[in-house]
């Protein structure tokens, strides 16, 4: 590991990537709400080293976000399942496959998010559940919660002092 | 790099971590999303070693994530600063603090997303922008588009039978 843990730090973004923030682990829920399950699949699919798919796995397992399910016992076999937590990483994959399908697909998008029903194409956007409203980065930031720490509220005084005074432009109209 | 390139590959999310799968690169983003621009500002932060930062900075940079922009002639200096592409990248952050706020944050709430107007404080979700709909991983599934090549055909095949017949909750409703 090139970096230090960041184990301490408070900030969400950091710890979320402290779980699944090597690019393989990201890959393989990828392929989990793809539905596979197996060692083999994933292999298969990523093309990745057995002792570097394990630590992965491990790894996703330690988190949380995977489940062991014994499908065999002889040999030991076991199926690797999204958990409730890894399920609900969901929004993360479509966000950065909505980035990908609207900055880096020079051939045209060839995969997107669709209704599994009727097949027709969803346009991810985040909002705010209370107002409806879309979460841009010009009407929304963040701020310090209830549990912030003094090197939190450094660095949010620090990006307030950065913004200057805001005005939502509706706000004029 | 332990893995092989994925420059081939035509998955969004694939093409998305290709550029900024680093935990490092992720951490500069989020960084910039707080206002940072200077060299000396994210390594103060990030307590990266310089040659790492450099690296991360310049790939960010040639993704088109961040421009330079000079702010002293001598001695050279650079600010960082988001691009659109890179602004756009906002939601993922979202979506990633979101995420380790339900799931990692054991002592409370230390940063959250709000109004920049009004500090009131945000929940976010996804929605498809055309219905409305939550975009939840049971009512959405992600489906060859029209580039889609072999490899991604399979894959979206694979996922179909492994779901089997699917039937939207509120249809029997």
């Amino acid at each position: 590991m090139q970096r230090r843990s960041l184990e301490g730090s408070l900030c969400p973004i950091a710890r979320s990537l402290e779980r699944v923030g090597e690019w393989w682990s990201m890959m393989i829920l990828r392929d989990a709400f793809h539905g596979l399950t197996r060692f083999d699949q994933f292999q298969r699919s990523l093309e990745i080293a057995p002792n570097m798919l394990t630590r992965r796995l491990n790894g996703l397992v330690e988190a949380g976000l995977l489940e062991r399910r014994r499908y065999s016992a002889r040999p030991p076999r076991d199926d690797y399942v999204l958990t409730a937590r890894g399920r609900d990483f969901w929004p993360v994959m479509v966000a950065m496959a909505s980035w990908g399908n609207r900055h880096l697909a020079h051939e045209g998008i060839a995969s997107q998010v669709v209704d599994a029903v009727t097949g027709a194409v969803a346009e991810p956007v985040m909002v705010d559940a209370t107002t409806g409203r879309r979460l841009d980065e010009t009407g929304y930031v963040f701020a310090a919660g209830p549990a912030a720490d003094d090197a939190v509220r450094r660095r949010m005084a620090f990006a307030r002092r950065q913004r200057g005074p805001l005005q939502r432009e509706d706000s004029l109209g």
